[in-house]
């Protein structure tokens, strides 16, 4: 029988216990010949399908129209916005030829697609009754890496989704930022991650945005991990791709615009090293690959009595959750269970002679492996009660290491020294960008932005320069 | 109220007619500014996920797991396998730069995939226990496109579904084989799409493989489109790539593989070629956007009442189809009507006066616009057994022109007579490659190959030659 499982591994070497975990629990290969480039597994390929799911039904209740624009964009497009071109120019990947002949326009591979979309917009909007506009797309994205790449959370290609709005008003744009924030707090939630709210300084925004929001989250190795953005554009996009509309009193004006984005592959990432532990990958139900997991436990005598009672069982969880039933016969019980529990599957059914004969199987939970005896009529309510009782448990571990996480330092010294612990610092600022290079010269970390959900009010004076404190921020190396 | 129904437009002018249906049905926009990429639209990318799930669920039940591959093959993997390497050598698109550096190694984006999966599966495949082995992914592929581009029918990036399984002998792969046109064959007829099932000739395979066989459709413009292929790739791959497994007697062997290939795109591209009519798109009822749309006929003075009862038979059908009501104010419901019977959708409910007053909305089917009051109470069992009606009309009528666009012709010169009036030639070949280039030469268009699924025996002398007729084989143009 396994024993409780611990987290020690995973906070004592995170980057052994991550590597070996993906490739173990089938969520990716990382030997892909190709630098930054890796294989999507039928384990974390699935995780990702489903996170998929939750994060489209969402915003299609809100009103996103599906669509696919094409994964290159030609120079001319992408150059277009001034800012953006300087933010993405030096990490994009170059098309320049097709066959044996050089292209007459080059292409580059989207990093992000507000310089493919944004020229097509004059076409699809003419009036105001074509606002608020509201489309988004899940794709791969591509940035020329320069770091070292890392499996899921620094790679040259990613999944994501990207949402992107036009409104007639700036205020109707604000209420969007809103909403995207909103949607992506009901994904996360789904995922059972804790994470800072985040506005980012103004000169580390999104390059031709208003202003920029991030999501961004713990990891074991001390290093935050951005799992979500959402922009106001406000109307810099607008002009420069000419995007305008009639307005009910007959003006043309601008449209206001949003737009954000949410790594799949960052948030598996981050679900994978919230909630995993020694044994493996817990995944949070809502988005298991498989939920349910029935392992007879076959000894030879009455191995087809067993067997048939496993099928049983598994016929009657089937209906209600996403389920498996493991009969291979080469490897042992205790070897599935390993198995599994390395999968991440939140719960298994273990079902041998002593079940049989009482008609209650044994459900055993991922997160803590406690045993529970289960009267077959009651199974799928149990279950469903013992996972309610996971996820909660997953999201409260979670936050509080989040909380534990962060502290409060006066001193650049003391900043240094709690990076180098793995936890996040909060500091007081002045919100000067002088002062922000010049802690990041000093400590191996940067100013990730101040809290955008609560108000929290500064005090004294700017860790840098002693000058006045005007917001607290949060300091963290990041990927 | 709309008029029957004809498809004069499409047979007579196809290109405007197609060009123009795709971008008013907001199935795709094609004045994306780089050449051969195309938008896909909200109605043509929905349609295109309906088709996805479609063919991803007949993968799963039968064993395939999705994975996810990169989208870039470095030049050194891509350079192995030679006679694929020279098949697709010209129409690649190369990356060659990242940021400002050069990249050390070349890249190519996916023409397909078999040269970046191949090189992985020695690391998964290792004993007999591992097989069989089956993937599959749906992804975008691009080709350089030399030729003229057209919207769905020729791009340089579409969409497609590709499985790649391997086996411990040619048995279990020619069974694969057989599998795979099962499951292609199941999503035509969901689709309600008539076909030719073709084996290529031998010097049109797939390169790479033992043999290819192909599912070629009709088009109004007399090209056929070709809409899926599967291949036998024997062990030709797996001895370039290195795919061996120990097999039960210890001996270590190498598997046996095949792969196989559907274009979402070009499935998209036949639906509305099909079935589509001078009223606009017609989508069978299994993979349409919107199943049903709800239009309140309203009339000023009581409005409230009918948009409230059109509401209630929204309703009632909602649970049942994907359905929609459309309460617009600033059109006419004759407005609305030309709108959704452009879109496609199958049923539409009209609800006027007349209608609340009985209690019987009327039903209007969209292939033959045929009218049928229907008591609100018995409302979703009438859908169904209409959209039963119309999927087999549908059927019927695509496999009605595929029949009479076959002809058998004895000459050179009644090829090209055939072809030139938008049919496909059924002709006694010698099976030589020498007599389909010679035909090639002298007719604008090509031997597709023989019939998969049945037997045709020839009889006589081959049409080129004059000697012996070994196959009945059917000639075309071809996108």
């Amino acid at each position: 029988m396994s024993t409780a499982p611990t987290k020690r591994k995973k906070f004592s070497s995170f980057s052994t216990w991550f590597d070996d975990l993906v490739m173990e629990a089938k969520i990716l290969d990382a030997r892909y010949p190709v630098k930054g480039f890796i294989i999507y597994r039928e384990n974390g390929f699935h995780a990702i399908e489903n996170i998929k799911t939750i994060m489209e039904d969402l915003l299609h209740e809100t009103g996103h129209e599906a669509v696919n624009f094409p994964d290159v964009i030609s120079e001319d497009m992408f150059s277009k916005e001034a800012e953006h071109i300087k933010g993405f120019a030096t990490e994009v990947f170059w098309i320049e030829r097709g066959g044996e002949s050089r292209l007459e326009r080059k292409l580059i591979l989207r990093p992000t697609s507000e310089t493919a979309m944004y020229p097509m917009f004059p076409y699809w909007i003419r009036s105001h009754a074509d606002l608020p506009f509201k489309i988004h797309q899940s794709v791969p994205v591509y940035r020329y890496e320069t770091k070292a790449t890392r499996p899921l959370l620094r790679l040259r290609e990613f999944l994501w989704n990207e949402g992107h709005t036009a409104h007639a008003t700036a205020e109707d744009a604000e209420r969007q930022v809103q909403e995207g924030v909103n949607i992506y707090r009901q994904v996360y939630s789904k995922a059972c991650l804790s994470y800072l709210m985040l506005k980012r300084p103004d000169f580390d925004k999104f390059p031709g945005a208003e202003y920029s929001l991030a999501f961004d989250t713990w990891n074991p190795d001390g290093k935050v991990n951005q799992i979500g953005t959402v922009h106001n554009l406000g109307t810099n996009f607008a002009k420069v791709f000419n995007i305008m509309f009639e307005d009910r009193d007959g003006a043309r004006r601008y449209v206001h615009q949003t737009c954000y984005g949410a790594g799949y592959t960052r948030i598996l990432a981050a679900i994978i090293a919230h909630h995993g532990d020694d044994h493996g990958c817990v995944f949070p139900p809502a988005l298991a690959p498989v939920q349910v997991v029935v392992i007879p436990v076959v000894f030879k005598e009455r191995e087809q009595g067993i067997l048939n009672y496993a099928r049983d069982v598994y016929e009657s969880v089937r209906p209600s959750f996403r389920a498996a039933i493991d009969e291979r016969r080469d490897i042992t019980p205790g070897e599935k269970f390993y198995y599994w529990e390395k999968m991440g599957v939140p719960i298994r059914i273990e079902v041998g002679p002593r079940e049989m004969e009482s008609g209650t199987p044994t459900v055993v939970r991922r997160d803590t492996l406690e045993r529970e005896s289960v009267q077959q009529d009651k199974i799928v309510e149990m279950i469903r009660a013992i996972l309610d009782r996971l996820e909660e448990n997953l999201r409260v571990q979670s936050a509080e290491k989040m909380k534990e996480s962060i502290a409060d330092v006066t001193s650049k010294k003391q900043v240094a020294a709690l990076l180098s612990k793995r936890k996040i610092a909060r500091i007081q600022w002045c919100g000067s960008q002088v002062c922000a290079e010049s802690l990041g010269q000093e400590v191996t970390g940067e100013i990730r932005g101040t809290r955008a959900d609560i108000q929290e009010v500064p005090e004294g004076k700017c860790l840098v320069c002693g000058g006045e404190a005007k917001v607290v921020a949060y300091v963290a190396r990041a990927y």
